[in-house]
């Protein structure tokens, strides 16, 4: 029985045999360049994904939050990453979790790492978060006050481990330049692990970003990558040069309730609360918020004219047909959306059906 | 003790007072116009809520899916409507919720019509649903064809009754001629009942957007009002003047986990996948993702300079904020965030934390 008859409502699909491809070809770009692949989960979330993970000899994980965290431990995983600047108010929730699992923070000030050398009692490695460019979060390159306040800090613990430098080049996303950005990127952690080897012999560096990871061929002396949207993509990422579109590996099924066949327009049951607001803005000035695929048993097809979601309010979903489109749907129908931002619509459906008709796990809660 | 030493992860206060009074002012307004208050729940997804607005006088209620049907279902409402075009893949769902509970649904052509009057066992009601000038759904108020292929269709089933016409003017959220969008909406709706009131004697009109029946005081003959997001109100319906500041009645607190005194920006644990990506533009310029407030044992206070959320990704929320709040907040306090749109808000975080310190449910999944 095809999956497609366990769908009556809004239902993100994913293919696995894509998703596998994703994760094999970044495995092996890792590999290649002598590099460890910690992806971040904060895309997936989902055990299961983990499980086929472990398979391309993915050991370790990455996570934006303690509850994420939280989910994932007890699954073998040899370290769990959480890149997010430690939250102070979950100390003890940290010191818990540390217990029973292998954890690792991200460090950007002394005052929370002071707040961690007071409350661990089980060890936590940490990295510290270095902004090298894109100005969202972390430690500025050159302020090395901080930095070493941070390490200084953080000698006085037993249970609190420096592990090395992360770099998170989110400007990926927004600068044309990815080239550039990583030339830069890769002087700031080898600047940083020339500076500190001596003193932390083991330290290492990471990136992580989908777009960098995805397009570059330089990681110089970096030691570690930790891309998150990379498994499934998405649109954006199709936008950037990242992937292609038959690389993405999730599609929102959508139900079609009503057709407007002088407007063109197609009116489907997914909005803002499955899809996430993002959207592209496309050169002619409209809003993409998802492409439309046609849906069969087998997964999904693309249409040879463009038809795209135009807008979108909390349950509601305009499409801006194709007359080949308009031509082929009827009421009752199921469409597929390809995703602006993958990350935002998993989260958003906390589920995934498979091609196959089963269900794959995706973590609940914020 | 403090609902504040519940709170170390992103989490939805409400304040009970304030969602109380928003429930009573608006069905005063109904009462003083003559019209029942039938407030679309797809706000709050809540069954405590729900007892609330009970005190006020309010027995039925609207959602935007069947899933939020199911949750309310069993709450003795005297009925629970389904504001949005019916979705036909869900006709047998439909038709077992209906033998348990007083349900109405919304129909915009004839294809759905035929299909539930095929499959119905149960009766529902319907109102027909009308687009006088917003765009998104609906028929044409002018397509009589269609209201008449929806009309005769549906008096070929003895379970399908028709109800009356229901218009959402979302236009009064965009365009700031408020008064005149109702003059074309009560025009549409009273046309309507005059032309089919003869063979429908009991048919209703009814209205439901938030900035309409907020800020209106002329709703002419319509019987009935549904908006929705009046109950908590948000960031955008103050800009629009639905409501000032101090009656939005929910706001997300926010950890902070860094400060950069220098570019007066404070990092908190508080992104996409916890206030939505919704974002009001600034006048000059900058992007609004939410505005602070001070969080007290009480509840929240206003700053008397403006600090907001000027960008968001995932899990990360970067605040600018004035020399008052650089001064008062520290690494590891809590901010108050007012969302930009609270349903999309409340939809990401599925719970809330009153300020005595109790947990008020939110309807799980899509």
């Amino acid at each position: 029985m095809s999956y497609l008859s366990k769908i009556s409502s809004p239902t993100l699909l994913i293919d696995e045999s894509i998703c596998r491809n994703n994760l094999e070809r970044m495995s092996r770009k890792a590999q290649k360049h002598g590099m460890k692949l910690i992806p971040h989960f904060k895309t997936g979330q989902s055990k299961e994904i983990g499980k086929w993970a472990r398979e391309y000899g993915i050991k370790e994980i990455t996570v934006s939050s303690i509850k994420m965290a939280n989910y994932f431990s007890g699954d073998s995983w040899d370290n769990i990453h959480i890149a997010f600047p430690f939250n102070p108010l979950e100390a003890n929730t940290l010191d818990q979790l540390a217990s029973k699992t292998r954890i690792s923070v991200q460090l950007v000030n002394a005052e929370v790492t002071e707040i961690l050398c007071n409350s661990l009692k089980n060890e936590v490695g940490f990295f510290i978060e270095i902004d090298a460019g894109y100005g969202r979060t972390g430690v500025e390159v050159s302020d090395f006050g901080t930095i070493e306040a941070i390490l200084r800090k953080a000698k006085e613990s037993s249970t609190l481990v420096f592990k090395g430098f992360y770099i998170h080049a989110g400007h990926t996303y927004y600068e044309k330049d990815i080239p550039k950005i990583y030339e830069e990127t890769r002087l700031a952690l080898n600047m940083l692990k020339n500076k500190y080897r001596t003193e932390y012999p083991n330290l290492v560096t990471r990136l992580g970003d989908t777009p960098g990871c995805s397009t570059m061929d330089d990681f110089g002396d970096i030691d570690e990558m930790g891309p998150g949207n990379f498994v499934f993509y998405d649109l954006t990422q199709e936008r950037i040069g990242s992937c292609q579109k038959k690389d993405i590996a999730v599609a929102l099924a959508a139900p079609v309730v009503d057709i407007n066949k002088e407007k063109k327009t197609i009116l489907v049951h997914a909005g803002g609360v499955h899809l996430s607001k993002d959207v592209l803005n496309e050169p002619d000035g409209s809003r993409n918020f998802g492409e439309i695929v046609l849906l069969n048993d087998q997964g999904w097809i693309f249409l040879s004219e463009h038809s795209y979601v135009k807008s979108i309010s909390q349950e509601h979903g305009i499409i801006q047909a194709s007359d080949e489109l308009i031509e082929k749907t009827k009421v009752g129908d199921l469409l597929g959306i390809l995703p602006v931002h993958s990350c935002m619509t998993a989260d958003c459906m906390k589920s995934y059906l498979s091609l196959d008709g089963q269900w794959v796990d995706h973590a609940e809660g914020n």
